[in-house]
């Protein structure tokens, strides 16, 4: 028995542990039980988080965040000549390490310019499939930001400010597969017979990360290489959900072993960039980059490798339309630099939400998401117990100033058109049997209020709609065989 | 007599060559003479230039180029904590170098990028105040960037790649004073009395950038340090204009002495960002750039700190139409990376001229610079031996759609205006004495010609008034005390 | 049980297993049945080792292979200023992994430099208190010299070498106890009342060490912060003794948990440089360096800091002669160059075994170690079953080349008296009731055999002496409350 | 006329400068004029001297001091594969110099290591051929060891330790060659018809080291490449002679020219390692190394590079006996740090001259340099106005203690014979017709005054023989083709 309690003080869950859970606890180690926890609220009002990925591969910072994978087991040639031009021979991945300065890392910064995004929720890496922990991990000695490199806790840093100077929730990202872990590759080399890294690594990281920074957000990932039961996710969420100290606020993804993804646990993510284009009955998260090639910073990217704000907005407003939040990644450098270009468009983004976050936040997917007319449409809506309230996001400005609107049935006593923005109300007509045709208002240029796309707020519709969460075919999304991977870029 | 030919080997200018150039030269080593050769037109007609400033400061690329003086001299508090918080003890400014490393340099890139944003020549910094030269200078041993740290010929490079794949002029800046190189320091403490290092160093690399890059322009800086007399600038100017490789069609700017700047050479510089806001009557060129607070790439530059697309307008707009060139700096990365939100600017720019170069390249100032009425618009004008037309640049469209014209004197027969961009017309009315009434079209926010200022083209006006050059009152500037500082900016 | 099964996969010795031992198993995991094993024969009859201490601390090389713990636990202020002097800021000790760099070492080279010193055995570091393995540990990613650093199986390459070029007997020095460990700290904090250290990395690199590199000397340190107990330790060599690859040659030290020095295990090493003088009945072992204030290479050691060869051989001499062994330390430089004094050194005990060697290998204490009248006369025997010899070294040479020795018993007819490496019989009577005179040869400075010490063989002797093991009390030693400190010399 | 007092501001030594020296010199700048000086009596009364190769080649400290040049220009396959294997791409010798880092330089350290040796003066690299000058030259920026590397001025520092802990002289070694310094690739690119590079920087360089540093000796080297009149060496050592402070004190060596080796100057040393075995009129110096084969430290020398005091001994005896100082070379490592391995050499030739100084120091050669029976035995001789006294030094002790000198001419009544460090008489007779045979006393072996040679001191020799100087045959040397090169040791 005394070694079941020793695996307690360090946050190990054991069998004997989790076979007790029944008895006092609301949970069980069953995808059944799990799945039956509602989604904490906050996050799908939330919508917009920022995704951080940071690492001993912001100091290469070429080709991607899996640059260690790809040169030394993908052998890509364009790496493999990176390092021979650029590093003695022999240089390894974890020479890298040294060199992770962080002197211009400032937690405080970093909040705010997360903030001026207008996002809700940050997700941090703790730890990517390099291994690499950004803080001080008792199970990864040696390989962590507090021993190597910038002798810091980062994550502890950052949570710390965003906590103190901003209301965004902090997540954080997990990685449960570390490509190169010896224990690791000794399971694989089992079949997964022997689970010793989950035991003397994985887990008690898990463990740790929630019991010392208290994420909201739990962003799990690198599951593909292992079932749940591999990586006893099961038992874990069960503690999480509770007994936890976060049993009440905390969200976790999908990403939870081989099959899981897009099926069982929180928010689903399926693959990476997910964004299906329609509406998902159940909550998910389109995890996606500015940087189109890369989560970790690309020193050399080209200026067409980032997303434009058309694009971002675009990509962001469909993502909520179809009830999806938006995770929005920078990479930042290795000496702790978020990219001008990078803050630029967060703060884009934030320009857009100030005029049209009413629109966004806390709405709710409508009856439509895309007009059933003009593609250029995407529709979210906020429904009171007095009124519901329908918004209509164009992405693109017509050229004579009238839009056409297919899917909304108007009432010419009640509905009243607004653009966000614009303190006018807008004239608009019924077309067809069941449309309006809004006038927008003749602007000069700098009267626009905002630049990417504009809201035009339905207020007074006729309620005979359906209203989201509706009976909906048997979720089912093919998933692609290798999920999350995306081309690798080099440029020679 | 031997010696006199041995410097001749080598290239330095001596008392005895410069003495027969009476002789057989068209210029001789007077200002007299040099101010008298006329500026080789491409120049004028270039209107946008790129300078580059690259060099050992972008590897601490923190505060500005001038880091080394204002960290070892200055002693600025900032520079010292840097310095303690991120190095050893004792580490040395020469030190950096090796890590100069420039790993991501590729001229071609470059050149593309340069070429992007309109610009018909680009400046490029041979050797800044820190003396560490961007070419195998052989009066730099070990101090230089074939020596140490990148070990290639970067002008080299760079003048090829520009040469080959754009039609830009290329321009070498070269600063003649060395912040801490010893000789000069000697020359110094002698009040310079003594002229070693003038001998030894920098004349011999003004002879040896000439001979090796054949540059279009020669940006002299760090001037202020000495006379004209010291730097022994006109005997140079004079075996520039007379002997060199690029006698016909160099040109010069006017940093060539304590007192010379503003006064005598080829266009006026001034003092650093200068845009004096009226038109002047010698040409001159406005060295300003992107990041506001430094010339050399910095690291923690803020968002806020990178010139915005309306003001980098609006400087180019006002300078165009007050005689000026503008000269818009980048400061590359260490690695050779141009920082992608430059990189932004500039295609920014250059989407820009792709609309309204027609008002900008090979234009002249017009009669006015700046409408006497409205403030928002400045003018540019092209003159043929046919017509002459008028290109009006207002920097804000207006909320009614209708511009104010005071300096135009229109004819109801023969003026036409129309909107460089748009493919129609428009229409106007005369206004009071002397000015007219402009209907801009009602453009959706997609039809905009161009984002950020918009260029009226002004055909068939009534041909009264004054061109220029025109006799004015003699040139004079108040010059600054310290003419081309700017305050350092640290933040903490 | 599937859980037991796979600890027994990669090594892990627990409970169940254990218990089941008196089974099937020779010996049980009791001090009782581990002191019961003979020692094997080899290592008594070897004398003489080569310790060598290398890793990280081998980078700063300086203070001594206890740098981390003295700079970050006792804040020793010249270690301190050393860092500040020489270091950026936040450097940490795992940041000096990266310039282990090792270009030099060549394991041929070291082998023949190991054997050129006559010894038989050499104990190499597997892992040092740093926590840092030689060799690619799969409980030590990111912190092993495969993954930073040299790139190489340190180990791999000098077993190899050591086994192909030589007859030398290959053991490994790991230590158990891991400064600045979390998983240990973690213990530590809990009193030791949990063990995750020890099962988690400890134990399974036990194994690895021991089935990878099939080791001749297991020779545990790092013990003294935990029992037995807490280190499984036991339980382990039991297996080491009944089942592991070396279960019939191994030999073991003493060092496997508080208070087991000295006491129980294989051969006694007490405290670092144990040398007690008189005849201790068990095996033992004097480890002890070449530089007398450090095992890890410092740079900045003062020639007088290095034992001499007078001083080297006088302690071998006595070590030997009072049943023990000698374990000489050297610690090569972070390049792998073994300091060419220190190779000096070597090749003179070579020389000198050259010589000697009859009155050291497979020799035994004899009844007297020191002489009991002549304090530089230490004696070692060799019997076999028709003659005993008895060597007589005597530290001094004589400066009336006549010497006096009080213990032996000789007999006019029989005994005869030989100097080694010096062909002619030696002139002798006795002296006293119990000893003799004996003459040495008058030599010229280049006609001695050797330079140091000489043997006197002395053949035919009395026998009724008493003969080696003897019933002896019971030894006891008094240990130092920290046995195995050094004072640490910085110089200023 | 300017121009002059230019030059001379900054200590150039140019033609009307020189022009004038017959007018109150005391020396022209002619070789007949410069050879006429008497040597300065300390010199040849010192005997021993240290020579110290420190510069940048000691950071790879592979090969040989000559790194640069074998690597880039030689091609060696071992200096290639040596940067292939341990450096990136593109590494540049001048990036070396960063790493340079000094940390261990203690002067005082130094001054007493090099002291201990008995040696009466220190020779110390200002500068090699690399170039890059041991203190701040103002004509080496950017290349020098205050700007790059250690940051302090290594002579300053070295120099005023050894002035105020010690009576050795100190001297400077200077390079006048650099192999890649481009003034010189220039000028001999002109078949040295141009001087650029000895005006701009050998010349004020030789000025600045006497003028900051006031050496007692300037060991001249790198002059093959160019005649004394190339290198204005005749007006330099002029000046020197007649003006500069050090005027009445310095030694000058011989290789100030193509040529001129061995031929005019102060003391003569040929070629590297010189050690002609008979007596040289002139006085001439051996200058050699401990290292075999390097000048600057070699990590990987072997322990059989070293010269073993046997060696060293027989070595200084012999070049004493002909007239010779030896000039022993240590190579401190890049931290600062002399190898222990030569400290010991060096503390033991101070061992043997604490013995036999007395035959050393302030001697002259004998009549006969080695007996002209006993190959073994060399001599030196002391002569004052009172009496001569003659030492004959034996390199081996002979076996029967019994040696026979063939070269001195004995008195039964007034010749005396001692042994250095032995208090008795030692008994002699004659042998022959001009001989004689001393019996040593019989020593044990704590007893020999030292080890490796022995002073047999006789006073009151029959004064017929021959005392040097002699009129000799014209003193003629075959200079071999490359005079100073030695094969270089790559060990593979």
């Amino acid at each position: 028995m005394a070694a079941v309690h020793n695996y307690h003080n360090i946050g190990f869950c054991i069998a004997f542990i989790c076979a007790i859970y029944p008895l006092h606890a609301k949970y069980s180690p069953t995808w059944k039980s799990i799945d039956s926890r509602p989604l904490p609220s906050w996050y799908d009002e939330a919508k917009l988080g920022i995704f951080v990925h940071w690492g001993v591969f912001s100091v290469p910072s070429y080709s991607s965040e899996w640059f260690w994978q790809n040169w030394i087991q993908q052998r890509l040639p364009g790496l493999e000549a990176f390092m021979q031009e650029n590093y003695k021979p022999d240089f390894t991945y974890q020479d890298f390490a040294k060199d992770f300065s962080a002197e211009f890392f400032n937690a405080d910064q970093w909040a705010n310019i997360f903030n001026s995004s207008g996002a809700r929720y940050i997700v941090f890496t703790s730890k990517h499939h390099e291994g690499y922990s950004n803080y001080a991990s008792k199970y990864s000695f040696g390989w962590n930001s507090v021993d190597v490199g910038p002798s810091r806790d980062i994550i502890g840093e950052l949570v710390a400010s965003v906590r103190a100077n901003t209301q965004m929730h902090f997540g954080l990202y997990h990685s449960q597969y570390e490509w190169f872990n010896p224990l690791f590759l000794q399971d694989k080399a089992n079949n997964l017979s022997t689970d010793n890294f989950v035991q003397f690594k994985t887990l008690p990281e898990w463990y740790e990360i929630v019991n010392q920074y208290k994420p909201d957000i739990l962003w799990s990932d690198g599951d593909w290489e292992g079932t749940d039961e591999y990586w006893k996710a099961k038992e874990f969420i069960a503690w999480l959900y509770n007994d936890s100290p976060v049993k009440d606020t905390v969200v976790i993804n999908d990403r939870w072993g081989y099959g899981i993804g897009c099926v069982h646990g929180g928010f689903y993510t399926c693959g990476d960039r997910y964004n299906p284009g329609h509406l998902i009955e159940h909550k998910w998260e389109n995890a996606m980059t500015i940087d189109k090639y890369s989560w970790g910073y690309r020193r050399n990217a080209r200026l067409s490798d980032y997303l434009t704000m058309d694009q971002l907005i675009a990509t962001f407003v469909k993502t909520v339309s179809c009830g999806g939040n938006m995770l929005l990644n920078v990479g930042p450098r290795h000496d702790g630099i978020i990219d001008q270009l990078m803050q630029d468009r967060l703060a884009q983004m934030g320009d857009w939400l100030a005029v049209n976050g009413e629109a966004i936040f806390q709405t709710r997917p409508w009856t439509y998401q895309n007009d059933s007319v003009n593609g250029d449409v995407w529709y979210t809506n906020r429904t009171t117990t007095e009124s519901t309230t329908v918004y209509a996001i164009t992405l693109s400005w017509p050229r004579n100033n009238s839009v056409y609107l297919g899917s909304p049935f108007p009432s010419k006593q009640t509905t009243v058109v607004s653009l966000l923005g614009y303190e006018h109300k807008l004239n608009w007509e019924p077309a067809g049997d069941n449309g309006m045709i809004i006038s927008l208002p003749q602007l000069s240029q700098s009267e626009y209020p905002c630049q990417w796309a504009w809201t035009l707020k339905l207020e007074g519709l006729i309620q005979k709609q359906r209203t989201w969460p509706m009976k909906m075919p048997k979720f089912n999304i093919n998933k692609p065989a290798h999920p999350y991977y995306w081309p690798t870029v080099i440029y020679t």
